[in-house]
């Protein structure tokens, strides 16, 4: 995904024209977090860091860029050229992908030259944001049927191009077990799944006639869409089919359904299955699902081996943006942090130790300065150094297999859908006296003032 | 946009193996079309055709890409050799982007070979959702603040890069007057717009300090961001600041509030400012808007003259996907349709007919078979023929203008947010008559039988 570094707001560059006159070039530290979690989350996974270092590794631009950046009549023609050579030149430390967090907790730490850590916050948010929430959504998907077969299929309406791809990939690192969408098979190596279309079955003279077809073009890998007319008469169907079928050495392998009551479907067709014989033919649901639709059904008992989500997981449908932020935490050595109404932040550079019970169950995370050595295990690992990352990064299976292993961490009330008890992130003393520290050197307006000072814990 | 063949559904690729190993490949018809409102939604505004040209006008496999597929283990590779000169060589009918348009209607027909209109389902509905999505959403804040300055702040916050660069687009089309993208500006010429950071005040000594450098900078367009501390202080010092620059002959163009009550907080800014002679001045409120919000304030008489809109509308987050799908509605000759409980479809080529009376309101839609004569305004209009346009299509302001004349036409209960009256859209005679002659002809399993069909309309 070769990104322009135009796919930035216009502030990122009026900003950096004015640092570039005024000379400001100093370092910065910026976090990501998450300022609140959803209601309906009660955690996150930490994704999209895999998209954050290629684009870091790639952020340039071009010469069309350039030259249209100096004829759009905004800029002024120094700053443009300046623009030529910046690469990134920083370091990054960040959560692994597919670990858990929770609010106010960086996931991903960036120290640079001011105008670098600065241009690239747009495309680091726009990347962090949605794989963590897509992580977490497929990861509840997960908890609810831990032992079915979870396969992406929302690409069609996932928001763009991009958005599909990488919600076949954060789905897959929170749990799912592939997806529909091709491409991400040959990027990241994602298993791959589909079945038919009703267009499939409309386009031959019957049901069995457009099954016949398929299972002798994929004898080994078919799964026949049912519900194009009505289910029972096409389980019906099949059941007759399969016995022709036999006859070649082919075996029908599955049904899928994908309208109606999904569960009271399921129950009749697997019934006229099995009593035709065909006990080892799997089914498969799809249609509006999400974690609680899944969960309904596991709990249901209805004999549904997998299940194709899409939609809704998406999109996050039920809660499809995260209240999340980059911000500057230090500049030229300075801790700064912002006040604004509901919207404050812990200045500095901050560190996430992470503590577990003897069962190596989670407990509890500090959150702290980076300098302070607090118990627990730090969460945030170092990632790049000097524009170039400092350690091959995991493959999205290691990956995925550290989320689930991650999952099981969790505090058990966390493996139901339901809100949970709130998990414990302690701020240090050390940071506390920080952030009054910070509130009384920028005062009102942001100039030493005897004002008072709002020291509260960001809400 | 560079999109690979590959951004697609794995049942595309198997059904085409299946088409080419049986010979199947005659003239199949698809027609793109909403199911059902959003409760949220009055209308939808036709978006993403451009895109849909562009990406039919550049369908192919590359080479890499058919290597792939051959090795894959999925696909004979007779057929995989098959694809390596598939082209889009069919027609598109559609409605002109920024036409309103509801539920049951296509907005857009494709007729071609049934390889390649099987193969473009999935990315066909990916770009027609998103942007007609977005830009009902844009066009509902348009309605809400019809003579405020709005701006596409969501980028980062968007579900990934295209998101991000269609919803610039999508919203600019609904009747935004521009957006924070900068790439958007590059690609679309959509207008661009921005102010600061709160980094940007964090990085100064004091926010006057700030302020004077960015006003220095860009002394025609600059607007202060005045809540990371305190707007209220803020705004005096941004007073004290103007006299100082007066003398530079710089003016101070506006101030942003980006937290707290934006309307409350605006008033109080702009008494402040207004007592410092700063009438001229003006107010850019952001942070957590949408229509709602943004009608609140205009209807609160809260003294802002632009609204930056970002995560709520990019994301459509009340209602972040649509009921939406792309159907074969014909095959070979034969009229075909779905019956799957609650996804029934009309079958056939189908138009829309727009009827407005005598003030040019739009008073009803007949939805009618392209061969009949039904009156009103055709709405579907020729695209593409032979795999290529057929005309230039208009240019995105043009289409904007077009978008922003057909809301004038709307029903003007549809002008408020809340539900208006259901636009009636009636389906012709001829229409019903094919549905229930399809039905008899499809019985159950597809096969002609005596079963009772079902006729109702779709649900």
């Amino acid at each position: 995904m070769a990104i322009s570094a135009l796919l930035t707001d216009l502030y990122q560059l009026t900003m950096l024209q004015v640092y570039f006159e005024r000379g400001m070039n100093e370092k910065a530290v910026f976090e990501f977090f998450v300022r609140r979690l959803p209601e309906q989350r009660n955690f996150l996974i930490a994704g999209g860091l895999e998209q954050v270092v290629e684009y870091l590794e790639d952020l340039h631009f071009s010469s069309d860029e350039l030259d249209w950046l100096a004829d759009c009549g905004r800029f002024h023609r120094r700053f443009v050229g300046s623009l030529a050579g910046l690469h990134f030149t920083g370091g990054v430390d960040a959560m692994p992908e597919g670990t858990p967090f929770f609010a106010d907790e960086p996931i991903l730490r960036v120290v640079a030259p001011l105008r670098e850590a600065q241009l690239i916050e747009t495309r680091l948010v726009n990347l962090l944001q949605f794989q963590s929430m897509i992580a977490a959504k497929a990861a509840r998907v997960r908890l609810a049927a831990p032992g079915s077969l979870l396969v992406d299929f929302g690409l069609r309406r996932a928001h763009g191009a991009e958005a599909g791809l990488l919600s076949a990939r954060a789905s897959y690192l929170g749990g799912f077990d592939g997806t529909a969408t091709v491409e991400a098979g040959l990027r990241w190596g994602v298993p791959l799944f589909g079945t038919m279309a009703h267009s499939f079955v409309q386009t031959h003279a019957s049901e069995n006639a457009a099954f016949a077809d398929f299972a002798r073009s994929f004898p080994l890998a078919n799964t026949l869409l049912i519900d194009t007319y009505d289910s029972e008469a096409a389980a019906h169907g099949v059941v007759a089919l399969a016995r022709q079928l036999a006859a070649e050495g082919i075996a029908i392998q599955g049904v899928r359904i994908d309208s109606g009551n999904l569960g009271e479907q399921a129950r009749r067709v697997r019934a006229i299955l099995d009593s035709g014989g065909l006990s080892g033919v799997r089914i498969f649901a799809s249609g509006n699902l999400d974690e609680y639709a899944v969960q309904a059904l596991v709990a249901g008992g209805a004999p549904i081996y997998g299940f194709g989500v899409g939609t809704r997981m998406n999109t996050s449908a039920d809660q499809p943006y995260l209240d999340c932020a980059y911000k500057l935490q230090e500049y030229a050595g300075l801790p700064c942090r912002k006040r604004s109404a509901g919207k404050a932040t812990w200045p500095g550079r901050k560190q996430v130790w992470r503590s577990y019970d003897s069962r190596g169950r989670m407990f509890g995370d500090r959150l702290g300065l980076l300098a302070e050595a607090c118990p627990g295990t730090p969460l945030l690992q170092p990632v790049m150094r000097g524009g170039r990352r400092v350690a091959h990064l995991p493959t999205l299976s290691a990956s995925r297999a550290y989320a689930q292993a991650q999952l099981l961490t969790l505090p058990s009330g966390m493996w139901h859908l339901g809100p949970a008890e709130l998990y414990p992130v302690e701020v240090s003393a050390a940071l506390r006296q920080l952030a009054e520290e910070v509130d009384r050197r920028t005062g009102a307006g942001g100039q030493a003032s005897a004002a008072a000072t709002d020291s509260r814990a960001p809400a």
